[in-house]
């Protein structure tokens, strides 16, 4: 069943160990079939040494398992919002990649400073507000989709194609698992050149906006150059 | 003699290397045979490309080696005073890891600013206060010890499997060596993401109350729903 | 069709990853053939583990593509600036390294701090002045390159063979392409430490100038007597 | 000639990459037989990717080549005044290795913080004053020996095994080329841990003295007691 999707997440899920994005079991990588409705994500918990292609758990839009002999991801269900909500998410990642996580410790967006940035995010990557009481103790995983559903809005998911939750840690998504594993590893690199960049002058300006729209033009939409046609 | 046991302190042993945690013979892992009152130890100051499994050194709760060619660790005194007080811990490891003995050069407890940090440590990482120049005279690691459990008190040292020791190191514990090494790396993780985070916001707000605690529960008692059961 | 020149930028351009200056496409390498007034250049947005010799471009100084099968770098023409300017310039390096960036982030030139900067560049290492939407707009990457010059000005380009671009990230350049990614190289690591070094004291003194000039002259020109004759 | 210490300092010189203290030929270390008043050492600028144990170069005490093919390195000269002040240091190591490299360009002592430091180094590691225009411009190599020795006087260095230069870089020794390089190891560490602790707290305190001797004492002199008799 879909098993050409359970190789992609696969596959992505095993890239996290090799970009040095996570430690131990701490990550994972859905994928979605949106025709049929039908999400792979990883099991919860498996270490990546050991995990195969069919270990990989296949669930509908409501959480249900209907494929796979493991538990899906603990974070199963913020997966479910992202999709439900941006239908051009056909991939997500979750990691606390270190320099990531530490901007949503510090509790504010990795800011747009630079045409690293600007090649794959539009603008800061935001940070969610706070969970109340309430919604940690309520459904939690739900509500940190819900959260981010919130911080995001009616932008173009694949414009900001990440956000950091407060006090817990990013959240990457793409076109695919592929892309999103990608953009889990530019919010890494481009939060650990903001905090160094912070450092040597905290006074510096945020990227100008015309090199912003620039620099995002030429990877992305119509008039894109970037790469090979 | 517990060849079992000296297997698994070994592996362990050799898992610091592997994990960045030690350069050259910078640390020391033990375990416990709670039953037979017996700790296995890594020998002193040999180095890990050439340590066998042989080499591990079995130690009674005095300290007295009734097994092994070499020496026991020179921390020997501080691992028995903490298998001693809590029949909880059932390994042990002491590293110089780069970022987490920097807080205790610091003086300072590693603070719980994320979910990271709370999968694994309720609350702050403590700092011991300094020893005396007395207890340093005297005998230093038995001190070491001691002072680890001043600073431990009644806490369950499951729910704190770790703490650093002011202006030496940390010392991470857990229910074997293999979960000892597991929260010696995490700490060392914590102790990165710490430092980062403070220096991008150092007005940041510790770790809201009911995060920490929905995190540690979802992986540790009696309704953890993280992994496979 | 330059078939040496070929291999020398394909290995060039491999040796980024290698030196962990690259992310993912991040990077390009060319070199000038300046008789014939060829450039050859990596193909843009081809994944480094791919790309193979036959895959570089080479295109005339007015950019025209004369033998490959692929688009060259987006970078070409800011590459093109610099040849056409500077005959001394056999190779040009652009990458996104993570420290060069930041101090392109900060808006500030890496500054002159030590010998291990002097041996190779010959005071501070520039940053160009903002482009202006103007330039953004029109031609992008010409206007890049013409800032470069108009910061490096009438100085010898293998005295300081290296800019950092304004809220982009670092060119390096140098007789040969093996000379330019070794010139990016050095850049990385004396953004590195510089950065280090402001942090633990904000009030250093920069290089004394004599110091410079001994360092720098013991490499380079008719005095060296560094390496082997 | 002198084919033993040739393999140690041809081993030792190889084992700066494996460390990562050195970038391209940045680096160099040298024995001392001081027997017959020859010392072994690195030639200059030659790759450590195609050095050979043979390419060693050996010099009498005046720095006169008296074996080899190779020019020795640049930096002979500060070996020497080194060997010929303290015939206690048997090996000594140059790199510009990056944190303790940073130290050097702050300008500033390495201080001793925690006992991963006093395991080493007996109090801080001290950085010299500047070299004048004089100096830099007479013999310069020498007179950077001088300024070591002014620094360190009459230390024990076997107790101080090492020092940063001002806005050069570090030295280390040890009684052979092995333990010279395990220093060089030791600094860099501690001036990593150094810089992060210093920026968790800034108003931190230096490591109690009594603390300093126990460590340095449980691993030098009469009565150590770490590792194997």
């Amino acid at each position: 069943m879909l098993e050409q999707l359970k190789q992609q997440v696969f596959a992505a899920n095993m890239a996290l160990p090799d970009y040095g994005l996570v430690t131990f079991t701490w990550g994972n990588v859905s994928a979605i079939d949106h025709g049929r409705g039908l999400i792979v994500i990883k099991p919860s918990g498996v270490p990546y040494d050991t995990m195969k292609t069919e270990d990989m758990v296949v669930v509908d839009l409501q959480g249900k398992v209907v494929d796979g002999g493991y538990r899906p991801s603990s974070d199963t269900a913020t997966h479910l919002v992202l999709y439900q909500r941006y239908p051009q998410i056909g991939g997500i990642v979750h990691t606390h990649s270190t320099h990531a996580t530490a901007w949503a410790q510090a509790g504010l967006p990795i800011p747009a400073l630079g045409t690293t940035h600007a090649d794959y995010f539009f603008g800061d990557i935001p940070c969610t507000r706070p969970l109340s009481a309430e919604e940690v103790a309520g459904e939690y995983e739900l509500n940190t989709g819900k959260v981010i559903v919130e911080t995001l809005g009616d932008n173009d998911p694949l414009h900001t194609p990440g956000a950091v939750v407060y006090q817990h840690g990013p959240f990457a998504w793409g076109k695919d698992a592929h892309d999103a594993v990608h953009n889990a590893v530019v919010m890494e690199e481009v939060a650990k050149m903001a905090w160094i960049a912070c450092g040597i002058n905290p006074r510096l300006r945020p990227l100008d906006g015309y090199l912003m729209n620039k620099h995002f033009r030429r990877k992305h939409g119509p008039n894109a150059y970037y790469g090979q046609t």
